[in-house]
């Protein structure tokens, strides 16, 4: 019974991480909201979107480095630690592990959402309850700017992660890569949600609003707000490259060589994350040969 | 006057250890009450119980493996971590600590709770103060929604600690197990607590609960929301065995081999926690035999 | 220059890292007060004295021991790791230190307290400013609640911070100590302060209330709520003895002979932190003598 | 394309740490304040800075040693681990850095920027937009209070930063060396910033300030509260100052000898963080041959 091929694995690692990701975050939302914000508020929902990230990173790290998230996968992908034809097979396993959750969500939260909302899910309004799922813009907010916020959130995540394990630089120690992570992803959460939610992650965001779409509440969460539900598909990828691009441009190149290797082997190698040296090297010989 | 029996030692272990989870937790919960949340907030008892679960593992983890939660023993015996014989004297010493524990809280808030409810302790309305002690569900939740509530919960409890020790994966430093179960806990409370209280935790419902019914709440402690007691008692059982499975049938088969165990045991093992490494392999096999 | 006899140097050293805790959390206590929680909450002032624990640890954890609490002095006296004849020089360091705080707070808040209370000083009523300093307890609690109150928190931080750096048990990573013993600091301060404010520590009492008296609130800062000043003082003492007697009693006794040492101090032992295996050995054959 | 000038490098590294710190930093004070409170509150602002502290200090501590603010980078420069001529270059980088990323900020909250104030860009009143950027005090602080205020501060940061790293005290691991000096800077947030938002960095301070001269906010961003302006940008210098003499001068001169530096560091010496033993005996034999 055991995987043998090592992308099925892969893939269910990617599923059950998004999962757990998704899971708490939502539910959180649920909490938040079916409440009235008598058992949480606003912050409760960072911490646990944050809470979720550390827990599906120790989860799958070992299995597939725990993307979580397309746009990571593709900054992997173009930083030579991820093979491009896994690409798709990562994200559409990010994608699904998301849809499940949120409708795990909407099992355990339905008498509540129900009680809530009247018993009529809508996505605008006073009672919509369709936020709890999927990202949603402020009213005042144009389509230009929800592109650059998605983009700069996403860009500030692949450029405050990827030091995190440069073994050249300052890096966490891998046992706690999930936290500090996790840590990054709450100050994002923090300062850069109120525009459009803070998404940065097209799985995040595309599989509860496909669970929302298949459960009831309509096509609306994808017309709605001028079809703003493309943003957070393609503003976090462009971002995640970017972002990856800034790090690599502005401080990685300029890393002094590491004069010995065995010294940080030694001391807790057990994960299997990213080691992403060698193939920057590569792609800094790439693009500085343009 | 050493205790010699390591049952003996192991059951203090444990009493001592839920004790202090739920002194934090439960003092928490009659600090933000009866201050009529001027004194903290929701927040603060998820935190409390947060640094609860921390506190107790560092204190009890040498001594018992600090489950400190029926669900996470029996999680246990069926992972062959500890025997089968164990799991009664366990429960119930998590028990005695969680009464105990709420008996102390109520004579340290013994004038503020008399000074909130009036002298009259009630288990239902305004000034009601049961659910300072034990768990009770919301209105409009109905008897299936607070069972998969109570399953999913702790599922996702055991999902998100197995990994954290699990050395073929991606661990968390030995001897900061505790700050990151706890932290785990505290993702599960700001997310999974708004249909029934999120006990996740048999003893830590059930002891607090049975010192409300000495204390002078009565019987309605137990019969009142349709008897929901049990809920709190039974459905954590099935969702750590859930949770545990979920984790073994889709990342743990599935790990590669350690190349070389010794590195990893020089770093820090101090900790007599669990490994269950080889204890899985065997469920392993017998489960794939099926 | 140097100062070459020990004991000045820890003076200087407890001096200083009280100082630094009652900075933090005094300011804060200021600042949330005299903005009317425009600039902070309950939880802001419970957060700042957690990090002036932590921050205070690091400061003089390799001079002093970094007690910062004469209940911490008197429980490492008793457990021998504090020769008796330092208790009281440490007890007065430690107080000097919180009054020095306290002095500060008031100057760089003098403006916003003089604004916040019209320019009287006054310990009781709605404009009172005596509880950013010191401790008082709420109108309803008895003496004999407010006394085990104390006891009850002072007795949880010796039973939590004990096990931390005990090498036979679960230890945390020594360089890690501040931050875990801070979280216990918040666990205590969110779920055990709602009757006298968690003062848990003769000199974090003792010495802002002698600054407030020579600052200008008067005698009544000791006379009020029936000369409860001495119960901080006091109770704390009992507690810390009791908590670490439990420790000892109900864990440490029990936890396994250590097979080889060597393994954790080549981990992290920069610092001179307290050892207390070999001295709790001796204090066990004392007792078990009785 | 590689950047072999040692300063080119460290200039480049300040100058995107910096912009990490403030984009974190002020979009969380936008998002804030442009919401109403209603997606976040005074505490998210303080998280997200202290968030954007960690994640800056991993970005590029490897390359410039993650200063970050001109007062930490004179203290460094008195310590002797930054050479006096850097001085000037650091802190025009950090300036910059957060100049950039006040821009950014603004471009992100644009749209929720003129919804909030109404298309008037003002410093004073109940619509100002101003204080997302730089700090300004509050209205009832004297002048010579919010010096005070941001000397202290800032004494407390280098006071309580220096010895993180002190390898004859009690370091925190050199891989973590970011989240705990991120707890810090939070302390500090919560507790210092009544008086005057606690900027306790002049770059940090200027650099957003010169942005919203230049964005349409008018010349009263340096004239308001009588050219208050000048205050976070000396003061900090002051402070930083006297907090690191202070360390010296009441810790770091008596701590004993080291006996075997051989053990620290074989456990994580990838970061080429400051080394200020050797430096600062040196400055011990200045200072004490006056």
């Amino acid at each position: 019974m055991k995987v043998k091929n090592e992308l099925a694995r892969q893939i269910l690692g990617e599923v059950l991480g998004t999962f757990v990701l998704l899971l708490f975050g939502c539910a959180a939302a649920a909490q938040v909201k079916t409440s009235r914000e008598t058992k949480g508020q606003f912050l409760s929902v960072n911490m646990a979107f944050s809470v979720g990230v550390m827990s599906a990173m120790y989860l799958c790290m070992g299995v597939s480095g725990a993307h979580l998230n397309p746009a990571v996968s593709l900054s992997f992908c173009m930083l030579g630690d991820l093979p491009w034809i896994k690409l798709l097979p990562y994200s559409l396993a990010q994608t699904l592990g998301a849809y499940l959750a949120a409708g795990l969500v909407f099992l355990i939260y339905h008498d509540a959402i129900m009680d809530y909302s009247g018993g009529v899910l809508t996505v605008v309004g006073p009672n919509e309850t369709a936020s709890i799922f999927a990202t949603y813009p402020s009213d005042m907010v144009s389509i230009q700017t929800s592109f650059l916020d998605q983009v700069i959130g996403t860009a500030m995540l692949m450029l405050c992660i990827l030091p995190l394990n440069d073994q050249r630089n300052a890096p966490a120690p891998k046992g706690l890569l999930p936290p500090v992570v996790a840590t990054v992803v709450l100050g994002i959460s923090v300062s850069m949600s109120a525009n459009c939610g803070a998404a940065i992650n097209p799985a995040r965001d595309l599989g509860p609003r496909l669970f929302t779409l298949t459960a009831g509440w309509g096509t609306e969460v994808f017309t709605c707000y001028d079809y703003f539900f493309w943003i957070p598909l393609v503003a976090p990828m462009v971002g995640g490259v970017m972002g990856s691009i800034i790090y690599l441009v502005f401080i990685q190149w300029h890393l002094p060589e590491p004069e010995d290797e065995s010294e940080s082997e030694e001391f807790n190698d057990q994960t299997k994350a990213t080691k992403h040296n060698n193939k920057t090297d590569e792609l800094y010989y790439k693009m500085s040969a343009l």
